[in-house]
């Protein structure tokens, strides 16, 4: 029934640097009728997030690159308009992987179907998905929050930083973080109650601003930047310091090696632990993180924001704009029924 | 009795990149008389290593800087030669921090007696002192060392390198690593039974002749080096590695900031730990330690090697070899009856 209009996206080049229009391409793809088994679901929000430009490179890592001239994929809320699978009637709601498309087919065994649920379902691809889960796991299970921690956050204002600062507050911990504007800035203090905020683009010297926003030290650092945040705050963690290194946003678009912090000496004079991670291996952990999020919204102990495109058309301009600050908290693109 | 005959080392200036002759000074100091509850001391065995080159520098760490001008400090065994403390009659033979100098006083509060034992005396200044403490704890306790890893370890023939290998050895894993000459990488696999080794100083590429060595990729680095070691190892750990940070010699002679490995986003990728530890921290589980290398040593499961200067005038040529290469295995200053 919906054959003729399905639109997906293609990765047509792989970026160099930051990522550019023509990099992607818009396409038409036919879905077919559906089989015995078989859903047709309709995407109706699609997640854009900073991850992906690592899997528009082509090299070894925890997941295998986008291929070229093939449709794309991320976290995507759906819910299907034609059903031939009694496990997901029509009207039902559901999370998968198969965004950046209009329109796809599924078996279901792909599928999750959203609780019922007041909160929002777009929250199921930020503070109550991978974004929150990523918040959660890291300073849990990563940097083993405590109370007390003095907690600093690169990129606080985006789908995760301002999920972990809030975490961290709730924690009992003081909380810094740095963004690139200051709107973002007022946002997290206003608002969110960080305890101070550090705008990277306007600072004259990183560290001694990151120093004054943190006059006890560094406990806890949630890294999302890297390089010239990272050196900054080696020299400035407090012994037996915790970095869960959740990304480097800062490295993914170098078209060339970029030089990483000259006083890594620092991890052996302060005994410091580093550990990266990857969300998707801790999801066991993810009902009992659903549970304890969807209880801090009700009890607006939480909240979110969220920059929206919208159309299909404009996923590459909200993915390329993950690079240039374009977004407070979430950025996601809505698909349909403008 | 021995006032006029005691020698000591003095930090004359703080060296530039590796340190030479002249940032010494050998300076007679007199021995007052004793009073009730001292004892006089006559080291035998003096430390030189690697981390005393960090103490040179004037910077906030976990242990003050040296003082110009006074006498330097660091591990030592020696015996009691004169007593008026009954917990250390004469012929006691005690470790100290009170090294870099002939003989001392002390009121018995910084001495540990040694215990009986047919090892000799100066092994507690390295296989059975710091050095075998920091790599049976480096490897067990930050990073978690199970049998089976593929195990690859920095200045593998140096005080705590040689002994890495051979506790991993002992624990069935696979073990390679780095040398800086061709007679210190057949002692490893001759004697030790290291699996493979690297000359990091004829090898064409570090990360080529790194990966031949460990074909199954690194599961556990031990890192004494840092620099172009630490890059080369980060592109071949496997998923989940841990690096134990014991030291990173590479960094301590470098007279500006030497930018770090490029690649430090492989910490996310494989999702690694790296944790800095200073052994002293972890002294409280030394005597299980001691326990356990006697019995390997006795069992003859475990050896080591020394290299020796004789005479406390020799101190700073041994302590400055650290940097040259000059040690296989633990570097020692004789003290007196040469």
């Amino acid at each position: 029934m919906y054959i003729e209009k399905n639109r997906e996206i293609h990765l047509q080049r792989r970026p160099q640097g930051i990522p550019v229009a023509e990099d992607f391409k818009t396409v038409a793809a036919p879905i077919a009728e559906l089989r015995d088994g078989e859903v047709l679901i309709k995407n109706r929000w699609m997640s854009v997030d900073p991850y992906m430009r690592g899997r528009m490179i082509e090299r070894k890592s925890y997941i295998a690159p986008f291929a070229l001239n093939e449709v794309l994929s991320g976290g995507a809320i759906g819910v299907v308009v034609e059903s031939r699978n009694p496990a997901f009637p029509e009207g039902t709601k559901v999370y998968s992987m198969n965004g950046w498309r209009e329109y796809f087919i599924s078996c279901g065994k792909d599928l999750h179907s959203l609780p019922d649920s007041p909160i929002p379902e777009q929250a199921f691809l930020g503070i109550l998905g991978m974004p929150g889960m990523t918040a959660y796991t890291g300073l849990n299970k990563i940097a083993g929050l405590k109370e007390g921690d003095n907690v600093f956050v690169s990129a606080a204002s985006g789908a995760v930083g301002a999920i972990v600062c809030q975490i961290a507050k709730l924690k009992g911990c003081y909380v810094a973080g740095s963004v690139g504007s200051d709107d973002k800035a007022r946002y997290l203090q206003e608002q969110l109650g960080v305890d101070a905020v550090v705008n990277y683009k306007t600072t004259e010297s990183l560290q001694a601003d990151i120093a004054k926003s943190c006059p006890a030290g560094i406990d806890v650092y949630f890294e999302n930047v890297g390089g010239a945040h990272l050196e900054a705050v080696l020299n400035l963690m407090n012994d037996h310091g915790r970095i869960a290194v959740c990304g480097m946003i800062d490295q993914y678009n170098a078209t060339e090696p970029r030089p990483g912090p000259a006083n890594l000496g620092q991890i052996i004079i302060k005994k410091l632990r580093i550990e990266g991670f990857i969300v998707f291996e801790h999801w066991d952990g993810y009902p009992a993180f659903v549970q304890q999020m969807s209880q801090w919204i009700e009890q607006e102990k939480i909240s979110w924001k969220e920059t929206v495109y919208h159309g299909i058309e404009q996923a590459p301009e909200a993915f390329i704009g993950l690079f240039l600050g374009k977004n407070t908290g979430k950025m996601l693109v809505k698909l349909g029924d403008k």
